[in-house]
Parts: structure tokens; C-alpha cells; sequence
């Protein structure tokens, strides 16, 4: 039976704060290549790791949250695309490609493959199964179709706009003859924006001194629809600036996830406007993923959507991409390469 | 032709923090019992008026609110009960009872009547159309049943319940099988809400050093609904405290009426919990009046629904009762007997 080295990112303990580089320690054990005759589980070779913001909530000692936290001692648990080394379970067989719930190492155990998608088509990079033909992808889509329900002709605010979901959602947001501004915190990302996404315009965040008036200055008639990422002070700018019936999605709050900080004001809108404010957990919607996949797979294959993926090489370059996330260090989709086949 | 004399509470200038008395000047002018020929209005003779906490609102000045300011110098604008003592305008005639916008004084001109429901019943108290027959009941249906959707066994929790609005919500939510908690600022209250609404429990807000342990104490499974009113840190307890796809009927913010307090924390739990958090103008939803009024009139004829009023007597009582609603100083809807008949 064919032992190999399996490489692992170990989460120390858990965290407070801003995770740091050093709350993972890179290890490694050793692996059997099969599985045991009479297990009901499948064998992954992981190929591509995500790194989503989601899992700063995973990295504390849970209270109530909707996702477990991660077992200090224990690898870090994502979301990958795997190839299946060996499978025991039905569904399954030797050389499948799958995307779901992986660990970060080489190799690993899956014993309840149900949280793992077979790739079917595979005439697309694979590591768009990390992003906009996974998670993100559904997420950008849920929260703005599902929760936003968009009009032709409305104006939509997208923040954290050059991430994963938010390049996404400014995309769809043009395909649904809305008008969209995003904003992002360097200018590269701006550019990215305008040049490559198609928002009609975009602000770098960090050198507005007042974010309600470079609102009002991009919105002067006001926001239909802000697709919430970040929470904190932009929420609190955006406020006054939407428009009766105006809808945020509560996709994300990175601003609030390592620190509380500052509560937010100008809640009072919600009242006076009529607001809806909804957050939504995307694999409520998972039902919903072969729908999605019918929309989206035209717009990529006939470049009507693009992607942009900020891909590092190796495992151990896996907790310095993470981290920084938190810092908006990556430029589109945060993906890890473990091995290419 | 008649005239007389016609008490008016005139708004002196626009109003910054909380409003007192003296913001409001009691006048008198002269009044002709009869419309012109040739004009197309209604004249009021006012028996009833409403004090509501929107009413702060429009003694700022405007700032793309949803209702226009007060005129510094003219009558303080608010809804009430009334009787038509001359009308040019087809839809009414002398005699008839209405409810709907009127002005603060004893007689007044209306003279775009569209503004005016006509009541239809009066085998209820005629002051019962300033409150559970009237906006305020119309806003507890709505933010209720049309934004909440209940479902039986489900956890409510009702902020200044024992006011206008929230005495409703917490008889309704028990019609709906639901479980049902509500908070005031005295010790009366606290006892009305278990005495007479049926509230399941009831606490004094003021006396609770932590909300937020509160809270759990009387939500141990958590809140599925909240009936907001209040905003700040009522709000920011009750976040850490809702259960997965909580909604949040936001129908007031009294405590930031007057001043913007501090921010709100704990928003992220919209996200990590899909909360939906929903505003909404009860204006909007008018049409479904004759079906609620359906709804409410035999349940108040039958007992199973009461409604406690705090009356005053006199216009000139009215600045007083008005500022009194935001320092919790009404029991139960807050009224001004201008006339009884």
C-alpha cells in the first residue's frame, strides 16, 4: 500500500484579532494512497485551495455561529477542487474531479462526500470552481438576484468591489442594465474595476475623507441597491445615500470581523426609507447551484463575464494568502495552488 | 355667517434634541363656520388628535425625509378624529365622522380630502381611529403580519410595548401562537403588558444593567422576531440574541429621534445569522386598510383584543402630551380630547 508524505497547515489555537501568519504551522505526516476496504469515503489529491473571509469566524472558539470553528491541532478545513485518488463510496470512483469541503493539505479523508460537487465540465480553468463556479460565484449571485431582485435602470453600490464575489456582482449588475460603482482600496483595484469589469465608475475608499459625500458625489439621485461586504463606516456612509425601497445584501462584514470597532450610526434609514437590510448563509441555496451554472457557463465561454484570480503556488504559501485577505492584500479571487494534476 | 374663535398650537421654529413645550405657542384666531362657494375642501371640526413619535420628524427641518417638515409659524400637522362641519367636496357632507390628516386646532380647512377615511363604525370609541382603529393599528398589522410573516410557536419581542403600536403586536403575536416578551420604562407598564395584553412576560428595561444578558434570560432559544421601536442599544442586544432567519420589523427608533446616540454594534450577526431587517412607511400599505378593519373590528367587539388609551383633555394639553412621548411619559396611546362631539 503506497505511503507519501502529506503535508498539512495546522491551525495552533485559536485566534484573536487579526490572524497572523504564525497562528498556522506548516507540518506534514504521512498518508496511505487507498482507503480501507468497508469505509463508505472517497481520497482527495487537492489541487486548488480557497481562501475566503468566511473563515476568520472559524478560526475563533465558536459561539453560536453558522459554521463550526476549526479544531486547533487540526488541519484547516476550506473549500477545493480535489481529484479523487481513491473512493469507497458509491458516488465516487478514481479520477473524478470534485469542488466542496476539503482540508488544507495534500491529501486528505473525506467521510461524508455529500459536501463535495462532481466538475462536469471541465473546458474552463479548474480553479474556477474556488470562485465564481463555486462559493463566491454563488454567493454574488444569490445576494444579488435573490435577495437584491434588481431592476433595469437602478443604481447599485458594491464594496470590497475587486474580491471574489464583488467583481462578480458589479458584472451582473451591468448585464442587468443597472448603474454600478464599486469601491476597493488600492488604485490598481480601481482600475481593475473600470477597465475590466465594466462599472461605470469606482473610488478608492482609503483616500475618501468622507465616504457619505464621495457617495453622494457617485450616487447624487441615491443607491437602489448596496451589496454589502464590509460592514462598519461604509455602511454607516451608505445609509443616508440610499433610496426609499433601497435593498442591501448582507453578503459580508470584513471591517468587523478581526475587531468590533465602532457601532454604526444612521440606522434610522431603515425606518425612513423603507429599507430592507437581509443577510443570507449561500449553502441554504446550494439547491440552486445547477441553475446557476446554466447562466453562467455561456456568459464565460462567450466572454461576456470575466474573472480574475490572485493564485499563489504551494501549500506553504497557503497562510500568508489567507491573512491577507484581511488586509485586501489580493487583487480578485485568493486561490492557493497545491498541485496542478 | 358664523365665526368664532379657533385655538391653534403653532410650531415656533424648526426643533434641534428634544422637543419641549415651549418649542409650541398656543394662539387663537378667527374661523368662519362655512366654505366658499366654488371651493372644492371640507371644513374640520377636530374631536381627537393623535400624538405620534414620527411627529419629531417633521419639527426638523427637511432633510429628504419621508414626510415634509412643519411649517415654523403654522399649526402643528397631525392625524386625529374629526367631524365635518361644512364640505364643498363631493365625497362629504356635514355631519360625517372622518379620521386622517387634520391640523392642531379646534376647527380647520382641508382642502385635498383624499387625506380623510370615513368611519363607518362608531360602536367603538371615536378615539379608537387615532390608534387601533387608525395609523397606529394599521402599523402594528403591517410591520406584524405583512413584514414579519409569524408562524406559530415562534419568539417575539417587543420594544416599547406598551405604547401605540406595541400593545397590538404583543396581542397579536399571541393570537398567532407565538411567545411573546416586551420591554417598558416603568413598573406599570411592565405589569399592563402582563395583566392586560397577555403578554408572556415583561421587563423594565431601565432596570436592566446588561440587555443583552436580559435577553437570554427570557429568549434562552433565542428571538425570531423583533418588533423594533426603539433602535441603539435595545437593537444591539437583541442582535447577539436573534435565531437563524430572524426578521426585524423596523418600525420606529425613538431613542434616535431626538439624538443620534452611539452607533450599533453587532450588526455582523445579519450576516452570520440571515436576518432580514426590514423598514417600512404604513402609508404605503393604506389600500390593505378595509381588510385589516375587517380583521380588528370584531375581535374588539368580541373582548379578545383591548386597547389602553392615555387621554388629555383640551388642545392647549397637546404640547405637553407630545413631548411626553419621548421621555416614556404615556401609558398606552397618546390622545388629545379637543371636543367630544
Amino acid at each position: 500500500m503506497e505511503q507519501v508524505q502529506n503535508k498539512q497547515i495546522i491551525l495552533k489555537d485559536y485566534v484573536n484579532g487579526f490572524p497572523k501568519e504564525s497562528d498556522m504551522l506548516i507540518t506534514s505526516s504521512t498518508i496511505h494512497l487507498s482507503l480501507p476496504e468497508g469505509s463508505n469515503a472517497v481520497l482527495l489529491k487537492n489541487l486548488y485551495l480557497s481562501c475566503d473571509p468566511y473563515m476568520r469566524g472559524r478560526m475563533s472558539e465558536s459561539k453560536g455561529s453558522y459554521v463550526d470553528s476549526f479544531t486547533p491541532g487540526s488541519p484547516i478545513e476550506g473549500l477545493g477542487v480535489a481529484k479523487v485518488v481513491d473512493s469507497t463510496h458509491s458516488n465516487f470512483k478514481k479520477g473524478d474531479l470534485v469542488w466542496g469541503g476539503t482540508r488544507w493539505e495534500e491529501y486528505c479523508i473525506i467521510n461524508d462526500p455529500q459536501i463535495l460537487f462532481k466538475i462536469q465540465d471541465t473546458d474552463v480553468p479548474l480553479s474556477y470552481y474556488t470562485g465564481i463556479l463555486g462559493m463566491p460565484g454563488m454567493t454574488a449571485y444569490v445576494g444579488f438576484y435573490e435577495i437584491c431582485a434588481p431592476k433595469k435602470g437602478e443604481y447599485v453600490f458594491v464594496s470590497a468591489a475587486a474580491g471574489a464575489v464583488g467583481q462578480l456582482v458589479g458584472q451582473f449588475a451591468k448585464l442587468s442594465g443597472c448603474y454600478v460603482v464599486g469601491s476597493a482600496g488600492t488604485k490598481e483595484k480601481v482600475d481593475l474595476l473600470k477597465s475590466k469589469f465594466g462599472f461605470d465608475e469606482a473610488f478608492n475608499y482609503k483616500e475618501e475623507r468622507d465616504l457619505e459625500a464621495a457617495l453622494k458625489r457617485y450616487f447624487p439621485d441615491g443607491i437602489d441597491i448596496y451589496f454589502e461586504n464590509v460592514g462598519g463606516k461604509m455602511l454607516e456612509a451608505v445609509l443616508p445615500n440610499m433610496r426609499f425601497n433601497g435593498r442591501i445584501s448582507a453578503c459580508g462584514m470584513i471591517s468587523q470581523y478581526n475587531e468590533q470597532g465602532d457601532g454604526v450610526r444612521n440606522l434610522v434609514h431603515i425606518v425612513t426609507k423603507s429599507l430592507r437590510m437581509q443577510g443570507f448563509i449561500v449553502s441554504h441555496y446550494f439547491p440552486m447551484y445547477p441553475k446557476y451554472m446554466e447562466m453562467i457557463m455561456p456568459l464565460i465561454k462567450q466572454g461576456k463575464i470575466c474573472y480574475i484570480e490572485d493564485v499563489v503556488e504551494g501549500l506553504e504559501s497557503a497562510p500568508a494568502a489567507l491573512v491577507g485577505l484581511f488586509s485586501g492584500r489580493n487583487v480578485g479571487k485568493q486561490v492557493v495552488v497545491v498541485a496542478r494534476e
